[in-house]
Formats: structure tokens, sequence, C-alpha cells
């Protein structure tokens, strides 16, 4: 069969989509996540529609175990979790093995269990001989399906160990087939494979395992690329058109060295240019916020030029451009950017800009229409206020208080007329003695209150110091927390002197809310983000607006 | 003929490099290049051993025309510079038309001519027929030819031209060579096609042209690729195994929306895996300063995790893999990072062992013993300090200063008594107007200092203060600048009270380094970090320590 053939024979077919974000992609350098992050991420994967989502390695990491226990509290909708871990130790029972005691105890229905598909890591690394890693495979795997579970197999080092020894690297597939897997994953753990080899190496598997792809009950195939190559993407790609149906990645490529294979670039490459079934067309409108939003959780900049989803994706620079694109958009770009829930960046039309203001505005629960001049007024403000480096992408409360301002709908409830922050730092070999100090100048119901409050640091002394000034004329205060605060430098390269931009996330116990903040000055920054989430919280109690949630 | 067999039979084959750096990268948003910007990168893409280098569009802008006067000065050693245009206007001679005029006057032996492949393009971008698209093509090729000139044909939106219209498509390229064109190159302008839909298009047209590319003096061809699908090397590597030999592309990707295929992930694809000649071998050792150079005349932080050439493309983490790569490299590692001018980077985090602690300071110039006290000494504070939210992946300056620490062989260069901070901020409805100030005391060669200073907030206040502190004593700080400052709220769930852990990249204008500090209190954080930054500058300046290639 010709890949064209195969191409048609497999279009409308569907791909099992396994996104390995928190367990490899976490291993990038650079990303540490929190127990609440990962549930964050978890939930946003599981509303994204991806099918199988990898939630760590329960034996090996005392915060997956816990991650494991937090997600029974909340259950996902639709998707599966999967816990990770490798094959049972050499000459040791399964019984008996710690980490194999650790993922049961996770208590998912489906597991993957990665093993040595190279015989040079056999018996250089793990010091044991080939027939008994062979044995390892087989009995782990047998020993999870006896337990209840679905056993995804990774074969690790899946390329290379083919092109050292193939006789050797197809036996420990056909142990996992043994053992009961349900899939085998083919990773190129190194990246270092090529497009045309990977086509090489599945199909030559597909007929040394004499495998019908085609049966509902055999067993499928997956494929799990890193990048150092660049071509990660790619590789997962050649293995679909050789019938692979299970695509393993991260969000955003994140993952170590050179990251993973990227799902929001994998997604629709196979969805809309090649016909695959990944994601609900609606859930694929989705994928750019999701993206961004999972950008924010994990703290890194967006990749402005990442395809498919960068904000520059679909950017027009020439004129020439510009108008083709205005009168035929296929002429300047490879797919509408609609799809993917992304935008063209040229001057947006009015049109489309005033759209988006009415559909997010709607979200709050607040009814625009395209003729009022106040709508065209928002839009402008966004602009500016986007322009100078604000994002209300993750600031939806901060969105809604300027929606209530151009409708002349937000009471003043206080004003700040200024405050001064002061900290002293006594340096020491041993450690810094620190000291923060905030003092506020506040007026309510024509009130002037003068307050003062320490703090473990400049912002939280003015945290401190506003409330303390606005508690006795709002109680609900008292209920109000910060439950987030994060800061992203914006063209760090101006280093100390560059703009910041800050996220408070505030609840009262019942809601919680994000407002944003940006100034060259942090205490400024977060100043904004402060006061803003306070005025919001006092106003959700009054119900003079509807809750919203954001981050969930 | 199969892939395989191709691809033996082109082993061994020269391939033409083609950098598009200046011309198509520059089209990314946020580079901007002066003049002297593109003098510099032309020097050192020559130096390289690119052999054709496109130098920019003269007719289009007028820094070309300057761009290409200017190098008469200082001529390249090796390269042929390359002007670049398009096809002569809609029923217009070529003797009359301004482009031209510009292309000849720039006086290179080499131009780029681009014309429209897509029929679609002709008749609703340039608005005429696509017989008069095929006679633009034809004339304006031998026009230049008849001029001495020898020219390279773009085929503009090859692919997508080529599956809308097969006939016409050809039909230009077949225009192109009557006109007298050298190569023709496919290009994917907008970047949708997908490897496999590469090398059969290509495949189509060398049996359709009838090329015999194994011809000294007959028709060559080239490809162009861009990333919007995320396969841009991918589709460029699928050209070659089809018979493609010259590969454009950029340094780094640059380029506008996704980025143009990017060299320094093709050439070491292309020689080291697939045994093609693109680069004298020593050559190729100098990529990775060369990426990281050119990433510095554009003013774009260099991309970590890029393949090949990021700092942490070779980055081990894990325990187990670290004393895997000891033993033998290619165990965790697809090629050896001296190849391409890279290096191992064993990562330092709460996994390290004693041997990552040995490796890691081996590769700063530092023996140490595995039996030495202060070896586990060194790991114990590691492991205090990662507790603590310390992370010393990102800041090996700072761990550099921790072994010298533990070594007793760092240096007191001064010594910080204390400083204060002061921030005012005087709300309004409009605009917050914020002031910061810093009052420092250090004690140098027993002299106690009394400095302040002002800055846009008040980390920058603080580092102004030192340093104006300071100077006087090591005036190599002059030269000093932040280049990346990053922050990070550690457990961020605590609100304004969490932990902050702060990343301070300086720079000499040779090396840069990171340092780290972590403190609740963020102006705290920012301090330890910047007063390390500046510490460790003086003894490298001082060659006190080895410099370190953080980022170089």
């Amino acid at each position: 069969m010709t890949i064209k053939d195969n191409q048609t024979a497999m279009r409308e077919k569907k791909i099992w989509l396994y996104d390995t974000t928190l367990r490899d992609g976490a291993q990038r350098e650079g990303i540490s996540l929190s127990l609440t992050d990962k549930i964050k991420i978890v939930h946003k994967l599981d509303e994204m529609g991806i099918p199988f989502i990898e939630g760590g390695w329960p034996g090996a990491n005392p915060k997956d175990v816990q991650f494991f226990w937090q997600l029974k509290e909340t259950p996902l909708k639709q998707a599966q979790i999967v816990a990770f871990c490798s094959t049972r130790r050499p000459h040791q029972s399964c019984d008996n093995d710690p980490m194999l005691k650790a993922i049961l105890a996770a208590n998912t229905h489906w597991v993957t269990i990665f093993g040595k598909s190279w015989d040079l890591h056999v018996t250089e690394g793990l010091k044991t001989s080939l027939e008994e890693n062979l044995a390892m495979i087989e009995e782990t795997v047998a020993f999870l399906v006896s337990q209840g579970r679905k056993v995804i197999y990774d074969a690790e080092h899946w390329f290379d160990g083919y092109q050292a020894n193939p006789d050797y690297a197809i036996a420990t597939l056909k142990s996992a087939i043994k053992g009961g897997a349900k899939w085998l994953v083919f990773c190129d753990t190194n990246g270092g494979t090529l497009p045309h080899e990977i086509s090489r190496i599945v199909s030559e598997v597909v007929s040394k395992l004499n495998l019908n792809l085609e049966e509902e009950e055999g067993v499928k195939l997956g494929i799990h690329t890193h990048n150092d190559s660049g071509t990660a993407v790619a590789n997962a790609i050649a293995s679909v058109l050789e019938g692979v149906t299970m695509v393993q990645g991260t969000i955003n490529g994140y993952g170590e060295r050179c990251g993973n294979a990227n799902l929001c670039t994998l997604i629709p490459n196979l969805q809309l240019k090649l016909g695959y079934q990944c994601l609900e067309k609606e859930d694929l409108t989705q994928l750019a916020p999701n993206s961004r939003y999972i950008s924010e959780i994990v703290n890194l900049a967006p990749d402005d030029h990442a395809p498919f989803v960068g904000k520059s994706a679909f950017a027009h620079k020439g004129g020439i451009h510009v108008s083709a694109v205005a009168k035929n958009p296929l002429t300047y770009e490879h797919i509408e950017p609609e799809l993917v829930g992304n935008e063209r960046k040229i001057v947006i039309s009015d049109q489309a800009g005033l759209s988006n203001v009415i559909a997010k505005a709607k979200s709050l629960g607040i009814t625009l229409d395209k003729n009022d001049p106040t709508c065209r007024e928002i839009l402008q403000k966004l602009k500016n206020l986007e322009h100078q480096g604000y994002q209300f992408e993750g600031a939806e409360a901060s969105f809604e208080l300027l929606i209530l301002s151009a409708l002349k709908q937000r009471k003043k409830l206080f004003s700040i007329k200024g405050f001064q922050v002061h900290c002293d730092i006594l340096a020491s070999e041993k450690n810094n003695c620190s000291n923060a100090l905030a003092t506020i100048k506040v007026l309510v119901d024509e009130k002037e209150l003068l307050e003062v409050a320490e703090g473990n640091g400049p912002v939280s002394a003015l945290d401190h110091a506003l409330r303390k000034a606005l508690v006795q004329f709002y109680p609900e205060i008292g209920q109000f927390h910060l439950t987030d605060y994060k800061v992203r430098i914006l063209d760090s390269t101006a280093g100390t002197d560059a703009k910041t931009r800050v996220l408070v996330e505030s609840s009262n116990g019942e809601s919680r809310w994000t407002t944003v903040g940006v100034s060259t000055n942090i205490i400024d920054a977060s100043y904004q983000a402060v006061v803003e989430g306070i005025e919001y919280g006092i106003l959700l109690t009054k119900a003079e607006i509807s809750p919203i949630s954001v981050g969930n």
C-alpha cells in the first residue's frame, strides 16, 4: 500500500490523543508545577476533549501520589487519567515491587508501563540479561492486567533499539502483547530519528508483528516523539500515515531538552489537513486560548510564533498580503485561523473586533449591541490597554470592570489617593532580615482614611494596609483571600527596567476571580491588581455582578 | 526509485545552502535590522561557509540598496551574495522596469527572481492573464541572463499552485528554464504542505520536467519552506531525499508568522544523519556559537530548547540519565553535542546525586573527588537551598559561587550592610505616578559607602544604587548590563505571602551568566540575584573563574 492509498483509507478514522504535559512536559527546565497547577491543567485537558491524560509517576514522586488522591475529589468528565511507571525490577517479583504498589494505589483504569527496547540499555543500563528484560515486560503487564488495569506499553528508545537489533526489539513488543497490553507505543526517546525512517520502521513492524490494525479488539499502535531533530510533529504524522492511532505529545510541546511533539501543532494538522478525527470541532476552536491558558499556569511566555496557536501565526505584514487576504484568505493562509480559535493579525476589521467584544461580554452575562457606541469605546480601550501590556485572557474580572466602566455602571466604592511602600533590609552573612511597611490613604464615603501595615514583602504589606482601611466599611472583605499571584516580565530583555504584568486571583470562599495590573514598577502593577480584586469581590458579594469562574 | 535507494545514491553529495535571514528572516515581527547589523550578519554567514546569502530586495527597500553598496567595501571571502526581486510588471518591458534596474545596480553575480506558480494569484493578485505571467517569468530571467547574471528562480506558492493546477504550474517552471534559470526553487510560501505531499510533488515534477539532476550543467532544484505546519525542516529533508540540492532557510528559523526552515536544525540533520556535505566539519562545530551570535545581533533571546544549538538541547536531569550518559553518551543523546559546538548540560536539581555535582563542577573546570567531604557538603547545601525554593537549573553562576564558597575560594569583594527601598505612588483616575528610591550601605576595602539612586521600580533603583557605589572600585561594572529578569512565585496559592524566586541574567558584552535569589520579599530576592550577578561578573573579568557558557 502506498502512503497515498493508506492516507485515503485512514481518513475519517479516530486518533486517540494522549497528553503527557503533566509528566514528560513537566521535565522541561523552568517548569515546576504545584499540585494546584496540576489539578488546573488536568481539568483543562479534560474539558478540551483529550481522551488520555498521563497524570504522573506515582512511585517516583510524592507529589504525583498526592495528585492522584486529590483527583478523586474532583473527578474528570470524560478523559481517562493514566498513571505511569517502569517495568518491575530485575529478578524481583511484581507483588513486592514498591513502584507497582504505588501505581496500583493510584487506582486508575489505565496505566502506562515503559520498558527497554534497546539491547544496549538492558545490558549497560539495567545491567541484566536480554531474557530477563523480556520477562520483566511480560510479567509487569500481565500483573497489572490481573489487577484489573488496562495497559499501554511504551517501548522506550524504540527506533534506536530497532536499528541496533531489530529481532530483539520485536521480541520486547511480543512480550508486551503476551502480557496483555492494549496499546504498543513507539517512543523516539532521544528524538534523533527522521520522518522517512519512522515510516519505514513502523511499516516493517506492522508487517513483522502481523497486526490487523482494523480489528476492533486487536492490539493498537501509538507514537511518542521528541523534538531533538526538529521533526517531532512530522515523525508523529509519518507514523499515523502508517496506521498508528494513538498520538502522544504535550501542550505547547513542553518537555525536556528540545521538547515533546506539540499537540497544538499535531491536532490541526491531523484533523484539518489529513481528515482524522482528534477533537470535536467546537473543542478544536478553543485550541489557541487553551494553549495560552496552560502557558499561563506553567508561567512560561507563550511562543507567539508557534504554528496554528501563536499570536503571530496568522500575522500579515505587507500591504499586498493584507488586501489579498481580505479578498481571499487562502491566498496567504494555510488554514482559517478561526478553526483553531486563533485570529488573523492585521488591523483587525472593526467588525471582527466588535463581535469579539460582544461575545466576551455575553459570556459574562452582559448584553451589548454592536451599534451601541459604547461597544466601539470598549474595543478602543481594550486595544490601548493590550498595547500597554495588559492581557485579559486570564483576567476576566478586570475585563468585566472595564465593561462596567464603559457602561457607566461601575460604582465608586472607594478611591485611593496614594500609598508608600518601604522595605528595609539588613544584610548579614547568614540571613537577611527584611521588613516591609505600607501606608495608604483611601477615600470612602467622603471620609479620608490613613492606614499602615506590615507584611512579608511590599505587596503583602500593601494588601494588608488596604484591607485594614476598608474592612470597617465592607466587612465582607474579611472573607476574601488571595489564592494566586503571578508575575510575568514583559520584554524580559529590558532587565529590571522591563514592564511587569501581575495577575492576582482572589476568593471569597465560594467564587474565584482574577485581576491584572501592568507597570514598570512591580509594586504599582501589584497594587492595581490587588485593588481591582477587592473591588470586584465587594461587587460580587453585593450581587451587583454575576459570579464568573476564572481559572476553572 | 524508493526513498531508501535514493538516499544511498545521494550520500556524499553536496547540498548548496542558501541563507535568507537578511531578507525573509527579517520579516519576523520584532526584528528590525540596521545596516550595521546586516553587515555583521552577512560576514558571519560568510565565515560560517554558507555558499549563497540573500542580501535583500534592492528595488523595494532603500536600506537594501545601501547594503549592496556598502558590501563592496568589505567583500565576502567565499559566499555569493544574492539580490532578490520579482518578475517584471505585467505588459511592460524589462528594460524599463525600475525593480530590475535596481537589482542590476546591486551588481551581484547571482540574482533570485520570484514568480507566480498558482493560477489564482495570477488572475486575482496580479490581475493579468496566465499567458502574460509565463512571458513575465521567461523574459525577466532571460533579460537578467543577458546582463550577465546567474538566475535562481523562486517558484512562489509552488505546492498550492501545483495542487490547484499542475499543468499551469509546470508551465511556469518551463518558462523559467527557457529563460535560462540555473536553479528552480520550490517555495511553500504559506507553509501549509506536509512532508509526504512534498515528497510526492517533488518526485512528480522531476519526472514531468524530465530533469537529469546528475548532469553537471543541467538545471538544479531547490526548496524554500515555512513553518506554519511545524514541518519546515521535515519538508526540506523530504525534498532533499527526492533529489533537491539547494536548501533555503534562515538562522534560528527567523521569518514571518511561524518562521522559515531553521538552518541550524537542517544542517546537522543533513550532514550528520544523512551524510550530505553542507559545511566543512570545522565550520559545523561553530554552529551553536554562531546561532547565538546572530540572536544577539537581531536582539532576540536565544531559544534554549532549539534542536542542536539550544543551551538545553543536551540537558540531562535525572540521576539515571546522568550516570548512563557519563558511561555512554549515545544512550541518551542523538548526536555528540561537540559536533555542532554545543555542550552537554547536567541540570542541577533536587534529584541531583553526587555524580551530578561532580559532573557539573567538571564542566565548570573544577575537579572534585567524590570522597572529598566538600563534595558531600556541596550536595547537602544544594538540597537545603532547593528545599527553600532556590533552583540552580538556570542559575549556573550562583552554583559556581556556591562551589567556590565550599572550597573556601570565594574572595570577598565587597559586603553589603543593608539597604532601604522606598516607593511612593500617587494614584489618580487617569494614571499612577510612581517613584522608586533605593539607599544602600556597602563595605569595600574597609571603606563604608552610602549611596542613593532612583529607578523605574524598586529593583531598578536598587541595581542603580549598588553599581553607583561599586563602580569606583571595579570599573568593569560599567560594562555590565542586565539582559534578563525573571520572577517566579513559588507556591503561588499563598498569594502575596508566597516565596518569590528571581533569576537575573547579566552580560559584560562577551559572556552572559545567571544568578538566583529567593525570599518572601521580592525586593530581597531580587537583591540577592543582582548582587551575585555583579560579584560573578567581577570575578569573571579578573579571570578568577573560567567563563562558563550560560546562554553563550
